[in-house]
């Protein structure tokens, strides 16, 4: 296994800063300051043309007169100096770095123009560098942190890499009320070296990672990028959040860091492939991130809440049904334990509802306890300890009243959750806490100091357990299905027929005939070139039959009225002959067997620049594209993304029995969509390809119309 | 116009609480001691049974003993006390009272008895009451509190009512972290006297309330919340959470309030019909609820977005996108002007990327000037601005360096956005602010004394400003189409049919006889009697025909082999009948014209306890089940709640110029959405009506099969 350069990135021995001073004011000199604050205990080696001294660090004139190479190189000097210092590194003999220093490929051809300078530099001198345009890395292990965000808080187990510097150096403030802390974090800036993908593979390598944030504007090669997610997520929890998608987020995001976004489509298919759980929000990749690194995975979604009040265990309760988790009602034997501990109008069943109630040890022990025990519970959400935070507020109302100091009475009120912070590891299930007070509350900071994840709004608790739900069934998936199977080859019959072919859209029959190759099921078809062959062929396919004009290059054929279905005569054949003949003198006449089935799918290849072949899968017929019931993943296929793709379109029921129709055949359907993906890859100038409908006669999928364009 | 009970429970001009005490641990004193402390200045006079002094105000040993009839009693004593001192109260001449005691409807059969017994005591002496089993109420304009929560901050133009305590009393603390408070906040409780609906009819009429937050565990009387709702909204934005239309949040809602909860399709559909905006947190609620009272409203949807953080503004502008809103590119001339205040490698395209800039000048004025000022812009979001917030951070670093003292720092730091609060309200446009800081920093707490609404994640500002956008698209309803129309009259051929047919379900010719009674289009054909009538039919209808049997309580009928499609013979008719005379002897024979025409649509008429008849419209054909692509509203329905059915559909884009098909007749279609819900109320004992398919013939619709049921 090749070493990551990020495991020196992260780690270096010792550090040169350039563009930092004593100006304070300075970006450079604010990364350096809380570099120096951070714990570091390597060299740090400030270079500086005029210092002597850079808050408080001996400064070297130049990079040549630095005493030794250092490992890492930070730079955030003006743009025109970093090449020449770039070299300079190199010439010495350091071999990573962290490029800050922004205005490169995101500002237009200058920019870009000097970013292929740099990349070539770092290539001659076997370089590795983060950036350009970036915010700086954090490592909690280190400890380290050249962000311009002094950290107040070290974290452990989960880790980010973002194309956002932003949040990785400018949410401490916010990360830290909520009781996150990073354990390490990437900023990537331009990816001009070292990529997101980098990064993801480093963390996911990294022991003191257990959970790892993404943040994505564009990703540049989404097939290795699937790869190493794919890999990770096995084990790992992977969050991303994913912004390109929209026409205003792909132009902010092309201005922001250069990058190519793609259709929201594609990431949703390749985040479902790749077992990521897709963030709506930055907020949800922290705090569901951090959940998802400190708390015992979920394994079942059946899940107990407890509150002292109804409004937010209602909003519980209905957001975990609606991400399709379970709130079951306890047993009869659990209702009567928890019972003995209830208050007289309180609710047993799940919601567990203590009603208005100051007495925290009910809330934070006697019935997590019973709940944490309770043999067919997967998980506990808990609404409503409080302590220091409302005591607090009532203080002033009180002093008068009890002539006590404010200290004394929040003494009073503190409440010990850490039993309750202790439950989870004993018991391998997670909690989440919500709670409308913050580190205000002397509670939620002892669950902050024990990695138990707290939310400010109930619903955010349950949306961050059905992500640990998420993860559980993508670390459940078959490996007999999701590993990558024997490669198929190339059918012989596909080859001849694609070259023959040669560019635009196959003819129908042709095509047909590729997909065959590939044991793609097919209407039975007869070409014809004269009007007694398509009867002759109608024959022996037998009445009622289909006929087509046949050509290539000759696509929506049913608008141009060139299509013909349920012929039962050799009159009806006659006459459609020779309309189609009237309209194209030089088509071939292809008669196919009509297909009896109501349920129409459809599949496809499509192709994006920057992304393998897309399969798609949906609802089909001609009001497919309106109906948009579509899902996509990147080839190659398993039979476990094929057999998701259509346990994810909406309509999905119609797949199963449904009125008087049996279920359709699952895995003839997924063989073929398994297939697609082969055959895109055996045919990269495959440009699309277009099957709809696919009708499903009786249980089994056929291919009814087809449409293929090469490039 | 009738007073609501509300005015007086509001502001009421004396006010007597029962079950406070000297005992600062029950909440019955609590209560009492947030009133003292709100400012609140009318009598208060408790009653206490040994105590002469109560928090220091003089205590009552019995209600009779009160010196007068206070104008509202507080209740917060043990359940079974209620009744009688309630009747006290009511002897004395209180009108008024809210209910703080929970232990009724909520609790079971015992709970809902007493419940019904002090609505009758309410009714035999006049009074009304909010509760049991509430919170109490707030209101800023008094000012009032007597909830359990001290309040840290009194609202203005922000009110809500709330079926959860908890949202009014006990997130006290998060709304002031927030910047909200609320100008009137009202718990209702079990709602056994006032209910939610009145308090939304109250709050629209309060001057001091610009918007509504709402949260709802279910409505007890749909029909009247609709009419309340729909005027409200004309002119105040009202934002609600539902939680009730899951199993979990059905169940729960119940043991809370004892409310009935529905399905989450009909509130959904009730809410868009009443114009409501829906949250899906209850964080939405507050601070999109916050920004809708405080920002003056949108007028379009073109917004700006100025950022100093790439993934943020990246963050902002897709979500922006993907609700609805635009963040076009702005013309060259303001991109000129802007670029005249940014660093070298900044975009001024929208969004606004200042790159990490530490200078506040440019994002706190000078570029939302330009921006604010220009005219095609309707609305502004700005992430980034922050003052001692982030040098409170450095400062433990920069100390030493600076040798200055923490306060000195901070106030050099400070960066007074006051000019930029006073920018909405100049320009008439609204400006979210997005910040990871919060009242640590100074420049957010001038936001929150201005009540700029400010949001701890960039993609909630955005979110915020797409609500204002769905106001405003309210608020332009034409009134020409949203005014509920002339009554109907009810069509004395519908009566007859209706009559004749008694319970069960109706046969599909008198079914389709009662449409065409509305005016609804149906299929023509004939009933038959003898196989000569039914090819007679054909003949007049023309071949090809449908054949169908046709009874009362004949339903599915496709799945009975009861139906004959594109019979084309009189053969092929003979055929038909024999087959339905084997299987219904008594069955009439339904010849039907086959319409044609590939577009399928539904609609009909569901009834749900609880709720007026409810209107469907959706995809249709056989799979209209599984695509689940409908959406509902509450009869009567007027013209723009038609045409906005249609237009809330997935599959919407089928019902425009699709392929070679021209445009539906949407008119035709909401004709028949709106005659629907006519005949629902005109016949309350329709159980059921399913007009599935509706065939799109050319450009009209066409009923082709109709299933009614009565009850």
């Amino acid at each position: 296994m090749p070493a990551s350069p990020l495991d020196t990135i992260m780690n270096p021995g010792s550090i040169s800063v350039t563009g930092a001073s004593n100006n304070l004011w300075k970006m450079g000199s604010i990364q350096m300051l809380n570099l120096i604050h951070s714990g570091y205990t390597g060299d740090i080696m400030p270079v500086h043309p005029q210092e002597k001294e850079v808050l408080g660090k001996k400064a070297y004139s130049a990079i040549a007169d630095l005493p030794y190479a250092p490992e890492l190189a930070i730079m955030v000097v003006p743009t025109p100096l970093v090449p020449e210092m770039l070299e300079d590194y190199g010439r010495l003999g350091t071999r990573h770095a962290v490029i800050i220093t922004a205005g490169f490929r995101e500002t237009g051809d200058e920019g870009r123009k000097l970013e292929q300078k740099i990349i070539t530099i770092a290539r001659d001198y076997g370089m590795r560098f983060l950036g350009p345009n970036c915010l700086g890395i954090i490592n909690s292990q280190l400890p380290l942190n050249i962000t311009v965000g002094p950290l107040l808080k070290y974290g452990g187990s989960f880790s980010m890499a973002s194309q956002s510097g932003t949040y990785i150096a400018q949410t401490v403030n916010y990360l830290f009320k909520n009781g996150i802390g990073f354990g390490k974090a990437i900023s990537v800036g331009n990816e001009a070296n070292i990529d997101l993908t980098d990064c993801l593979e480093y963390l996911g390598k990294d022991p003191h990672t257990r959970a790892i944030g993404l943040y994505i504007e564009g990703i540049r090669d989404a097939g290795r990028f699937l790869d190493v997610a794919r890999e990770v997520s096995k084990d790992k929890p992977i969050i991303a959040q994913y912004v390109g998608g929209t026409d205003a987020g792909a132009r902010a995001g092309s201005s922001h860091t250069g990058a190519m976004a793609g259709p929201d489509f594609i990431y949703e298919g390749m985040f479902e492939q790749a077992g990521i759980i897709r963030a709506a929000t930055i907020e949800e990749v922290y705090k569901t991130g951090w959940a998802l690194a400190n708390q015992p995975g979920l394994k079942g979604k059946r899940i107990a809440v407890l509150t002292n009040s109804g409004g937010p265990g209602t909003a519980v309760a209905s957001t975990c049904n609606a991400a399709g988790l379970e709130v079951p009602e306890f047993s009869p034997e659990i209702q009567q334990r928890i019972g003995s501990y209830l208050p007289g109008h309180a609710s047993a069943r799940n919601p567990v509802d203590l009603t208005f109630h100051i007495d925290m040890e009910t809330l934070t022990f006697n019935i997590p306890d019973i709940l944490f025990k309770a043999p067919d519970i997967h998980g506990v959400i808990i609404h409503g300890i409080m302590d220091t935070g409302f005591m607090g507020l009532l203080y002033p109302y009180l002093k008068e009243v009890l002539n006590i100091s404010r200290e004394d009475l929040l003494k009073l009120g503190e409440v010990d959750v850490s039993r309750l912070a202790d439950m989870p590891e004993a018991h391998g299930k997670p909690l989440m806490i919500s709670s409308f007070f913050g580190i205000e509350d002397h509670s939620i900071t002892m669950f902050h100091d024990r990695a138990v994840p707290t939310f400010d709004s109930p619903e955010k608790a349950a949306k961050a357990m059905a992500a640990l739900y998420s993860h559980f069934k993508v670390r459940s998936r078959d490996p007999e299905i999701y590993s990558s199977r024997k490669k198929f080859p190339v059918p012989a019959a596909a080859e001849k027929l694609i070259h023959e072919a040669g560019k635009g859209s196959v003819n129908e029959f042709s095509a047909k005939n590729i997909l065959k190759s590939y044991g793609i099921p097919v209407a039975r078809e007869i070409l014809a070139v004269t009007m007694d062959e398509a009867i002759a062929a109608a024959r022996e396919l037998g009445f009622p039959v289909a006929v087509k004009a046949c050509a290539d290059d000759l696509a929506h054929k049913t608008e141009q009225n060139l299509v013909f279905l349920d012929i039962r005569t050799e009159a009806g054949i006659r006459k459609a002959c020779r309309s189609i003949r009237k309209a194209h003198a030089q088509s071939g006449i292809l008669v196919a067997e009509m297909l009896h089935g109501r349920r129409e799918l459809m599949a496809g290849i499509s192709t994006h620049p920057g992304f393998p072949p897309c399969v798609m899968f949906g609802l089909g017929g001609i009001f497919a594209e309106a109906l948009k019931d579509f899902t996509i993943r990147l080839a190659p296929l398993t039979t476990g993304d094929a057999l998701e793709m259509i346990e994810t379109i909406r309509a999905r029921e119609v797949l199963g029995r449904y009125r008087s129709m049996p279920a359709v055949d699952r895995e003839a359907l997924a063989d073929i969509l398994v297939k697609l993906g082969d055959l895109a890859l055996h045919f990269p100038h495959i440009r699309e390809v277009d099957l709809n409908p696919i009708i499903i006669v009786d249980t089994k999928p056929v291919v009814a119309d087809a449409l293929m364009i090469l490039q």
